[in-house]
């Protein structure tokens, strides 16, 4: 029958060691993306990765272990607890070394290849499902009724290097206060998020569906969207959603209504109100809806930051376009 | 009798339950601050509310809770303990809501209405009392003879949000490091920490008043305050005594004494020592003595600071003052 | 006989009392650090000190106790769980007060006085040396294998002051970023990690000494490279080590060899991996051997930072040199 073989799928996903090939994966791609942010925010740093070997390997551990980092600090236990066993950090060190330092940066290449990168993503995308579903289900048994504390600890342990990617760049000497995770969250928190509350759902059996089937379809989400992302650069599922439930709860209607009374109404008396309401009003889009402006403010920002930085030089600006 | 009646006043508010009424205030004058802080400090952004609404609620919620937050860190258990039960974190979210985008701002507007405002502002402090009051004894229960912790987290308990101020900018995208509450305390900081070691005194038996009365007295005085600062911008009881004890302690005095010997004996052997001592003597004076000259600085390196986020208009500097 | 005196100079060092004495020294030393880093990084800013004496306090103290708060963190506990005895932080405000605000500045002069600055550098580094050991024997009572925590732990007890340096200049509103200890490490740091290094594998019997040696060795050479760097300022016995390891490891080597590659093949197909190879190819040298362009690019970045602050005068440089 179809949905039992979904169900054995699932159930042997669910069950999958994670230990040293998914996690290899994934070490190798937290690498290879604190690589790229090097060669993107520091390229006027002659060989960085060679000067400040210390630095990348802080940089590229805490990115790694992120997930586990964070919850640990938010459910108030020592934040380094599970470096307490080697095998781990051994790993995502020899990972570090192969990205960085390979001879003829044949890793890193590899890691370009589309089918590897492809292959690398899916497993790291399986790892990822895994850790949101033992977030939850490990921080069910600690707060049974804090739902809030589930969603976040288990959305944490998936998305947890995204959230501490601005700590992580100020390691490696950038500061960028103008483009936290807060301000522009990625795909991958909010899918994060909403996996948590999925699997949330699920245990409080309100999602009548097999624990198997659930887990499949959150991997098979995670994983969808990384592929097509390896195509297309900007895409995200979740942008008619939010663009609709912003159109609803941050009232761009009723802006618009305001607006019209507060044209009517020219003369107001309240100063503060005035000012926000006068300004000349551009259409209201939420954040996600318009990548193109955002990158735009991105881009721009980050050439005025790298500016204080005194390492800028005016040919590379061209060159991250 | 005059007496007893007070202390039943003060009995009387220091029973007040707290939950929905005082906690309400609480979080809408937060939602409040955090609308201005974005207006003051983000003018050039367009409608920053509506296209960063994770930014924002992250941001009031911070400060919302940034009492508990700080102290549960600083106590060594998880600073998200708190939100285990899920009511606060429900209340505190619809206040934020009603801020920012209530039809026509009508919260808002009826916010900033000066006899609402002082009701709420009323309702506030002596929420903040009760807080630093409940810091201060829940804290002794735990370190019986750790005075200095126990003043810490009593007073952090009711300034937490002024404290983390920095952390709650960052999160919206914005950076002014030299703004910090330590730089320049406010007087809400300065009067939870002499709040919670009167607290601390009486409960140590060294201030021989009824606890009701005390707590009266601690109310009235943050009532009071918050009263006089709605009517007059700048005002800070405190400010004699700082001028009093800084000119006896930070010896200005000494200061005075070792210049002359420094003019007659111009020849000295240390160069560090000169170096501090040959720059042209301004009368020294602690910062909070100079309102205005602090202020003047603050609005400069805002100016400075915005000006890195490349979002400036030239505008935007007369329209703050 | 020789070796027996050795040691029981080791025993005898290793059991001395650190309270009043040697904590003093540390003390002092700290909050001339701290008062030095003001001159340097806030000269603009007349009489800091006088104006700013909570951000001062609060600063040094941050400095002072980095070790444990940072330690304490990292264990899951109360960051400020050693306050709960008050004298250590009462001598340490005594010793901020007379090095910040001494009459006639008579204790910062004696500091700089080289003989006392070579005695009470002895003393901080025999209590730094005690720091290490005991962190590494208190947490191998909490880890017995976290090999890696443990040699964190013992690390940061002895350099934690300069692992939170940049949280401390936050304090004082100095904001960094390209100045951490993760891009440049001192070699107070280094040799901490190393000292705890040897402390472990003492305890583990890989070093076949008498722990009473290997406690004297560590100290020796700890007050040995105090000593140096109070008559040359820039000395890293670490030096060839590491110029030799980054040879072998940070490949290079194989940079070169790939270099030619590339040069030979020249149209290659992976952009990226281009992009990070056509550029001019400088010497491949780690940080710690440019000693001389790291200050350059630090001192030149500094200059950046500060006119950020809107406080720096084009004086400033020339005087900081």
């Amino acid at each position: 029958m179809n949905k039992e073989i979904l169900i054995d799928v699932g159930s042997q996903l669910a069950h999958l060691r994670m230990y040293p090939v998914f996690d290899v994966c994934h070490y190798l791609l937290t690498a290879l993306l604190v690589r790229d942010d090097i060669q993107q925010h520091q390229p006027a740093t002659q060989n960085f990765t060679r000067r400040h070997p210390l630095s990348c390997w802080l940089s590229t551990m805490l990115l790694s272990f992120a997930g586990s980092i964070l919850s640990n600090f938010l459910l108030g236990e020592s934040p380094i607890k599970d470096f307490a066993h080697h095998q781990h950090l051994l790993l995502a060190t020899i990972c570090w070394y192969l990205v960085f330092y390979s001879p003829f940066d044949i890793i890193t290449r590899l890691l370009r290849f589309v089918p590897i990168r492809i292959i690398v993503g899916v497993a790291k995308e399986i790892q990822r499902t895994k850790k949101v579903f033992d977030g939850v289900h490990s921080t069910l048994a600690i707060y049974p009724d804090g739902y809030l504390i589930v969603v976040l600890i288990g959305a944490i342990k998936g998305c947890g290097g995204s959230i501490i990617s601005s700590i992580d760049r100020f390691i490696r000497g950038v500061w960028l206060p103008t483009q936290t995770e807060f301000l522009f969250p990625s795909f991958a928190t909010k899918a994060c998020f909403i996996s948590a509350i999925v699997f949330l759902l699920e245990y409080l059996q309100l999602i009548q569906f097999e624990r198997e089937l659930v887990y499949l379809c959150v991997a098979s989400m995670f994983i969808y969207v990384r592929i097509i992302t390896i195509f297309f650069k900007q895409y995200d599922p979740l942008m008619p959603f939010e663009n609709l439930s912003s159109g609803i709860l941050f009232n761009s209607w009723s802006e618009t209504i305001s607006d019209a009374y507060r044209r009517a109404t020219a003369s107001s008396t309240i100063p503060g109100a005035i000012n926000a309401s006068t300004q000349p009003q551009a259409t209201v889009i939420p954040a996600a809806l318009t990548p193109l402006t955002a990158t735009t403010t991105m881009i721009s920002s980050k050439k005025e930051t790298n500016n204080n930085d005194g390492q800028v030089k005016s040919l590379d600006v061209k060159k991250r376009d």
